[in-house]
């Protein structure tokens, strides 16, 4: 039987939780467990299938493992004894531990739909033979169906038609694709981006039945429409991948994940941490359970869950949910609560819009022009969330207002927000959104 | 006799200060005096002799006044009577004030060397005839010599090069250009990137004297060296415009700039307020005077001197100082202290580097690599700057950093440091720099 003071089961945010106990404990032993020969970038994954051409492309590279000490096992870990500590191979080894993190990430959902077991219906696993699969079988259609316009769907959409002559169209629930995470305006925004591409995108739209003898041929929707299909992508979410979990005795919460404490701890023993997808998720903003799921959240958990495995010092303070996305070459991105959000919260709130070009003046080459709504409650003028669509610079800009949000920046504050300006690269400092959208909100806001 | 409540006197803060007491007085009036007919978006400067191409791409609307409900009135303010609240322009006409703003902004620096008023040396004037001179006398010379390697100095070398077949020649005092605003090793990336231009550097050189009859001919160096020039310009800073405000019987204190207080309200008159680079500045990091000038402190000083004239409320933590170039399609920003500054001051610090793609995977088109450097202060893990180079990102990149200073994280702090990740739009959330330094420098800084 092998020992290690820390034995680690997953993927991505193992890797982040074994580089984090590491380099705090530099004297403990570290195996990460996982099935999965290579693992791959996750939000990578939609890229695969058109601007990157090939999941080898994508991979995490195992040269991390080696250069931070950490052993990997290839093997799929099948039970874990709590009492005696160890973890049980399906190929019958051992491994004993002191301490025990599930990092086993989340699986695709699947709907309960007729015939979403037929042959060339895809969900979005993160398993590059599975997605190798995919990425052949897209080179031999010609009508593809993508069913959930979330981030996935709209980004394998936007992916898939790349040198590619497919007719691809997005089937949505709601009134829109990308409610769940944008407010209407970037909503629409972002719909209108990806169908000038040629994308078709049916929105308050069910999926009753996937039709066809052994292959898909047709996705029948609730309204009666019939629509072509000879390949289907299900885009409709994840769950957390904690059957492992749960047989193990560890208590499960909101939609199955693992009870964790703000220390990463699990609720059930205190020798076994929990990080990422698997684990359950908390808001930054009333510290209820939280479904968002991404790669970015992920890693700080599992920074935390590695630097406080042999004495907890890292303080998870929830998840502010923090962004983006690109649709036909435009960025959309969101940190913290949409306006439909706090709304539902209950929250009295303030809101202010402003537009500028990313660039100073307007006429430097490769201009965007820069769209951002910033949310405030009304009470305290406390920075609540931001929406932006616009060019590259808004994945950093989001990363700005996520600065500000954690800080719990007021509306007075941010007028006052010191930012860096340069013709080239940002907004003028006259017209710099995020400074602009709270000088403009300051007033409502008064007093406070 | 004209009257107003509010009563600016200057340009680009000028407008800003304007602005910000109109939102927060709306009831008030305010009346903006100026000398120029139009006021240059001081930033973009040096893109007018190469990326933008003309003087008149580069102006502040004054629609901005009139969509506020600012008078403007161009003329030149000669004296301000504190004791019967009006100033006096030159043609005759004087304005009463309630509160007077100075916001007269800087002037170039002129040095003392012989020859320097001969024909075609330029100085930096932020005035729209003289700046056009320049662009009329830049198409007809062949040999342009740069006196000084600050950012002016190395903005206007790498565009006046641009579609122009001059021989372009920086000289610089110290032993780098950039020397007084980033570390040496981005110094010295920025020297190459500038080199690979063609244009010609040359560190640890003084002028002087500027040589010729009625023109310039060449410049002379200390060390022996002459230097063929049938243009000169000089980029070597600025000093705060405060004549006026000499006359007006204003105390002056660091470099001849306006004393105020953290509510930008003169120490020597409560009616009387200054913002911009004509008022005194403070270091954010220890409270002493700084040198620093740069638009986006002055509009930031300019939102605080216009919320506070009948009613403070905004109060200036202090200059952090952060700022972004571009030299030959590289970007290079600096957010608050340099490792030189840290260690000039005394601080004990920890240091930590990392570099990264900022898209992920690598192989994303538009790839470019980020350097990162973060000074923390070693007794207390707090972060007290960050150097950058990279590609566009590196603009939005050091606001991120500055939203962190602004709150004096820590190290420990910013490893869980909640970033939004996208393939297309930032380096991965495994290798993002901001994090990934903290987590290098975290176990340095422990305990704290």
């Amino acid at each position: 039987m092998k020992n290690a003071d820390v034995v680690i089961l997953g993927g991505m945010s193992g890797i982040i939780a074994g580089i984090s106990c590491k380099r705090h404990y530099p004297d403990k032993s570290v195996i990460l467990i996982r099935k999965e020969g290579t693992v791959l970038v996750p939000c990578g994954i939609p890229y695969i299938f058109g601007t990157i051409g090939s999941p080898e492309k994508n991979v995490i590279p195992d040269g991390l493992l080696e250069s931070s000490g950490i052993e990997l096992i290839k093997g799929e870990a099948v039970e874990a004894d709590r009492t005696k500590k160890v973890v049980m191979l399906r190929d019958g080894e051992t491994i004993g531990y002191k301490k025990l993190v599930f990092a086993t990430g989340s699986l695709p959902l699947v709907p309960p739909i007729p015939g979403v077991d037929k042959k060339n219906v895809f969900a979005v696993r993160k398993d590059i033979n599975y997605l190798t699969k995919l990425l052949e079988q897209l080179g031999k259609v010609k009508d593809v169906v993508i069913i959930g316009g979330g981030f996935i769907g709209m980004e394998f959409a936007d992916e898939c038609r790349k040198n590619r002559d497919v007719n691809i169209t997005v089937i949505e629930m709601l009134p829109h694709c990308l409610q769940v995470a944008m407010d209407d305006e970037f909503c629409v925004e972002a719909e209108s981006a990806l169908a000038e591409t040629g994308v078709s995108i049916l929105t308050n739209e069910k999926v009753e039945a996937i039709l066809g003898d052994d292959a898909v041929t047709s996705v029948k929707l609730a309204s009666g429409k019939e629509v072509k299909a000879d390949l289907v992508i299900l885009g409709i979410g994840a769950i957390p991948n904690t059957d492992l979990a749960k047989k193990t005795g560890l208590e499960l919460g909101f939609r199955n994940a693992i009870k964790v404490d703000r220390h990463m701890q699990t609720l059930t023993a205190e020798d076994i941490f929990a990080c990422g997808d698997c684990a359950e998720r908390f808001s930054f903003f009333d510290g209820r359970p939280s479904g968002v799921m991404l790669a970015s959240i992920a890693t700080t958990e599992a920074r935390i869950a590695g630097a406080n495995l042999f004495s907890p010092t890292h303080y998870n303070i929830g998840t502010i949910s923090v962004f983006s996305t690109v649709i036909n070459g435009k960025a959309f991105a969101v940190a913290g609560l949409t306006e439909r959000d706090a709304r539902k919260s209950g929250s009295e709130i303030v809101i202010g819009e402003a537009s500028a070009p990313d660039t100073h003046p307007a006429g430097m080459p490769g201009s965007n022009p820069v769209k951002l709504k910033l949310i405030f409650a009304k009470d305290t003028g406390i920075l609540l969330g931001g929406g932006l669509s616009g060019g590259k610079s808004v994945g950093e800009m989001v990363n700005v207002i996520s600065a500000c949000i954690a800080h719990r920046m007021t509306a007075n504050d941010i007028v006052m927000f010191q930012m860096g300006t340069h013709p080239a690269l940002t907004a003028s400092p006259i017209l710099y959104p995020l400074v602009n959208v709270a000088c403009k909100c300051v007033m409502s806001l008064k007093p406070y």
